[in-house]
């Protein structure tokens, strides 16, 4: 690297990729892409996001210093799987999976001795999906999570936690597997649940749109959902979700049961113990 | 009136009759303002968003051709007991309160022969309470609801609908009480009782702040909430508000259901149908 910027391609010009193509390529790295797909190829060349672009990563590969798979969680065994001989000494990957028990071990077995794996959860998107709604300014200020394995070497994660930091992203965090899966079922896969029962629960007796203030909106917005990559996030988390949900049910199920015994004291308590949480929370912040 | 534009005493200056009497003000109108807080009483009147103010409303009823009651539910009939024999003959009266069931015939019985009570719901408003939060740019492009009774003359609710115009909403729709409280438990109500659920069910073994995106953010943002004010809406649509919560349960269910039974397709249905949905709402907005 003689102190020079790294070489790095990345796999998967979606949303995600294609940002981390553009904020990469802007900050100096000399960025290659990937994409199965001609025509995102195509557009990530003509928007100047990557140095170059094909719908194999190979010729790329021996070049670069860190690798980026950009693609659904399932589809990064068989690529890794397809490029692990073509990876450069050295190499470092990184991923941007939503989920991750169950997938480092498999992952890591499959590994050139001299490469390392280090996984990364960057907590930023957008409801859309495709190279055209890739923009590299939803990293900005977001949150980061890196969930490292006992193979990784110390510089390998302090590189990825350089690239995010560089990218705009703020809190960076390091987590086990586990625990980051937990947590994700609590702050982004339960949000999702709701407010996708949110929206199919309208019985359309009315013209919805035409009632709703910011709450309905706000509460709805991620309810615009990428269903094959949510499902397979939501399959691959299965049990942490459902103990969300379950707790969740609990909570609700208060303000029912106060509801039912018009029990004024009952909800004010719900309504002022959210108020603390949901002001404390905005300080934090 | 003379052509001139009407006068209007606003009872009530918090963060709604308080934005009420700023964009009136604005307007034109000759604009008093009454609350039992002298403290709210002096900043409406340093602030200069009203012509004056007192703790009782008592001396600028005899002048007024418009009364917004921006009181809790609750306090309007209290309030109506006591003023109606200071209103002027002809007077247009108005409220704010986000239920109208069981409470627009107690109200019309107690008004003196010459006098109109236009039931209406502003739907914008703030987490915040209180003067300091009074901005009457939350009422731009937002919906307003007025629910018309039979005692209600034409030209007092085209009074209020060109009020409601004029301060900036743009949808003003016509419902029934009965439907008015429908379409508010599932499009506001609902969305608060998950906000509030969601944010007390956080077990808090992590440091939930530092690992949330946007989509937690914006659902939880509404569990900052009025307790004295919401604990009031909830139980005085109860009935509606259950059922939404049953109904968007179902939904919830079916979730689980397909994350127990590890149901892709399933699960995908529940995302195609959302996504569907919020896409098409966003177009009709």
């Amino acid at each position: 690297m003689n102190g020079s910027k790294e070489t790095v391609t990345v796999i998967g010009l979606g949303v995600i990729g294609g940002s981390y193509a553009t904020a990469l390529k802007k900050l100096g790295y000399t960025v290659y892409g990937a994409d199965c797909d001609e025509d995102t190829v195509k557009k990530a060349k003509e928007r100047g996001i990557v140095d170059d672009a094909a719908t194999l990563a190979d010729a790329f590969l021996p070049l670069s210093d860190i690798v980026v798979i950009a693609l659904y969680p399932k589809q990064v065994e068989g690529e890794l799987r397809r490029i692990a001989h073509l990876l450069k000494d050295g190499a470092i990957l990184t991923d941007v999976a939503g989920i991750k028990s169950h997938f480092t071990e498999k992952i890591e077995s499959l590994l050139p001795e001299n490469a390392d794996f280090v996984f990364a959860h960057p907590m930023a998107g957008r409801e859309k999906k495709g190279i055209d709604y890739a923009d590299d300014r939803v990293f900005k200020d977001a949150n980061f999570i890196i969930t490292p394995s006992e193979r990784n070497k110390k510089s390998s994660l302090d590189t990825i936690e350089r690239l995010a930091r560089e990218m705009g992203f703020k809190n960076v965090m390091r987590l086990s597997p586990e625990d980051h899966d937990k947590v994700i079922s609590f702050v982004s896969q339960l949000p999702h649940a709701i407010a996708v029962a949110l929206v199919n629960s309208d019985d359309r007796q009315f013209d919805t749109p035409r009632f709703v203030g910011d709450s309905y909106r706000d509460l709805t917005r991620i309810a615009n959902i990428n269903e094959k990559l949510w499902s397979e996030l939501f399959l691959g988390n299965k049990n942490n979700l459902l103990a969300s949900i379950k707790e969740f049910e609990k909570y609700l199920d208060i303000i029912k049961k106060a509801l039912e015994n018009d029990d004024k004291a009952a909800l004010e308590d719900e309504f002022v113990r959210a108020t603390k949480r949901r002001t404390e929370f905005n300080k934090e912040l």
